[in-house]
């Protein structure tokens, strides 16, 4: 009877109307959000609270579906997105009455918006190769941390006096010195700092030629690695094609010819 | 005789000296809409207002033309192109005394610039590319969108109270996010909220990282799409090339020689 | 003797060090222009005065030079960086007096540091491969330009009354619009419009997604062209080394060997 | 003796704790720099005294044991990164009780952050490719350099009077260009002297189209050298694997089969 149920369900699962109704609720559930942001009359507030409700059940009924109906159950929760998806379900079935709580409560219900990424496996992809470009980023990223690292030291060491809401400690600077990235009124910061250390201009110039700098190679280091992957999908094409005949195969085929015309004249 | 009439309209259309005079009342007429954003005398305005006609009534003649010559009237009004010229002509026919109704009347003269797209050919296969780069864009726009929704959901629901003219509802916070994507006096906005939530830079941080990464793939995304196309187009030439003979072809030959050669030698 | 004196002022133009100096007294101009802006003691500027008519006159003595050595004078004035470094020496030899032409003469003098680029020959190549880059990008730029030139002129037309230092006529919008698309402040711009047209958004952001998208194209253009120089490089090497047989000529061969042997076995 | 000792360093040197036990004090120190920038108690300023002194010792005695281990002690001074790390040790080692001199010494400390990059190899890879890019891109960036003094000269001569702030001399103008390459609140530099010149919004136009042409120039030299780079390494993959037979090989075998065959039906 179980493995009946079982069956059914994964019919269920793997039914189109179920995936777009997945999908509607998920839109619903965000506009939903969204209206939340606006000023409200009382009516439509008792209306979200129960789509409130349908929502969390309707989730709630998905991963239920979606679990019982996988073969694997032990493999089910070693999938990052089944994790995520169990989580924001699960969170949002707290009760909630605290009103100190009820910010809370609204920002977790944001996360649903999320599944959004979850269900439409294109985007899914798009998220995993996301992930899977960073790792090779992880020595830029840290020489990055390092430029920032000294030079938010430097930064609070000289110009702590001059303007402690911006250098006052290392932590304060490296957030100065993302600013001075974004070129964010970056010459406000210098001609403060100009007046007590003329020079100080070396400071931000360097800092902007060393971040710009680090940031170009990255951004090539990602174009590399696409074009590298494009040529290993293009030479793998060609391997594929390779029960046709080489210049190896072609050369042997020659010399055994070879060999039997020798065999048959003596003289030669 | 319409025949008749269909063949002249027909030259007449492709001839050069009618297409350049077409270019350069689409020019004129531009020139006539820039002039009117200038204080003008009212000699030069009552010369606008003839020009005005002129160029409504030359447009129209161009559109019946092109419309008659046409050998395929069915599919006339199925290119994007037609439809846009006609009805650029047909709504500055509509008279206009009304003087609330000027504002209006004078926006529409100004898409018959875009006519200049859809007559200089080079201009519209740049636009058609640019289209048809679109929808293979479309799932990292609605991911991008789907950040901005999430971060502007939770913007309204945090700092709404701090500043309502920024985050008052997930409208306006959108706005305000795509300000803050486009680094525009970014830091106002969170030192505002810093000295509420002195935590909320990581808002701000993260929601730069993630658009900067998503805008960072898109634009690898087209590289990309321009290389396979290039690719592609070298495979193509490859191809066309390969009446000559292959590797293949040399296999067959050499292998049907060494058939002759065995069957007149027993020995071998 | 007239041919003498030009074989030797020749060897004169290719001598090592007679190309340095001409490098030595640009550097020396141009450092002489960067001194004037500072406030020079009486007995420097009296130092720039001597030094001024000798840097006149050497750039007289080095053009003269370079023309009278050179075969082919009628095509001498059909180099543009010739054209340059004439007129830069002509213009500077104009004695001006009167004290309101100071500036200009200023001016002109400051184009004499541009002659480092018709000297140095890598520079020389640069500006050319930029120069030869600018009318593929015709089409692109032309494109921006009427994107430009309506939005102007919508701005100018709603927004007039509004703040007409920024959207006065067509050529102050157009600037405004620049302004837009550098990200300079653009919200303060936004906000103001927002106050009387409420929807004013939709113009900013749709013109900043038009020429952003219209300028990434541009650079993906400018990629394509160099990859596409680069592949055409590769398939010249590719030809140049192709007087090595190749599989046509391996077909021939084998070709007439079927035929000898079929010759000889009568059976076959 | 010293052999033995030699041995045992070398042996030290390589010990994947030892590595580990450096990479780990390079962390303490840079937590120390930036503990320091926090105001701390009286008994944390007492710890980070001994923290420092073990950190120079430690680093006097790594960089002892890489030089007596080294085999080659002429050249240990000749590799940048040993010169490095040596003055970073030597210069700690002064003792500076001059409190005027406290904030140099604390920037020296500073520097020891920098050498994670001299220890982490994939870092030390990093940086060598950043500083062999630079060569290559050298005439672009004397290009800028021209292009910024020339219109900086210009500034400073016309604006001069307006702002001598922005404007005074030559330096000033270069910081001030600078400025408006990085869209810094460049418009309000350009209202300023639009108010005396209409004109000068041509200065700042053609100053940001030729500076964002050349650096547009600079990345795409970059993505040509990256390309350059990778189509070589796939062209010796090529050329290492070219012990198989190529298609000249083919041609030889075949010619002489023919000569065979030749030599043998005497009537061919």
């Amino acid at each position: 009877m179980y493995e009946n149920m079982k069956t059914k369900l994964n019919k269920l699962k793997n039914n189109k109307t179920f995936e777009l109704s997945v999908v509607a609720v998920i839109i619903i559930s965000a506009l939903e959000i969204g209206a939340k942001t606006f000023q409200l009359p009382d009516s439509a507030i008792s209306v979200t609270h129960i789509l409130d409700i349908f929502i969390t059940l309707f989730f709630l009924f998905e991963i239920s579906v979606r679990f019982i109906a996988d073969d694997d159950k032990r493999n089910f929760f070693k999938k990052g997105w089944n994790i995520f998806d169990t989580l924001v379900v699960l969170i949002s079935l707290i009760p909630i009455n605290d009103s100190e709580m009820a910010l809370l409560a609204r920002l977790i219900r944001v996360f649903r918006v999320l599944r959004m990424i979850s269900v439409v496996p294109e985007l899914r992809v798009l998220i995993n190769s996301l992930l899977k470009a960073l790792p090779q980023l992880g020595y830029v990223i840290l020489l990055m941390f390092i430029i920032f690292y000294i030079y938010a030291a430097i930064g609070s060491f000289i110009f702590n006096e001059i303007n402690p809401k911006l250098w006052g400690d290392i932590a304060i600077s490296m957030l100065t010195l993302f600013r001075i990235m974004t070129f964010e009124d970056w010459t406000d910061i210098q001609y403060e700092t100009m007046e007590v250390y003329p020079m100080s201009w070396i400071f931000y110039l360097s800092f902007i030629f060393f971040t710009a700098f680090a940031f170009l190679n990255m951004v090539i280091g990602i174009v590399v690695n696409v074009m590298e992957d494009e040529h290993a999908k293009m030479r793998q094409e060609t391997q594929e094609a390779s029960n046709i005949p080489t210049i190896v195969d072609l050369h042997k085929e020659i010399y055994e010819l070879k060999q039997i015309i020798k065999r048959n004249f003596p003289d030669s």
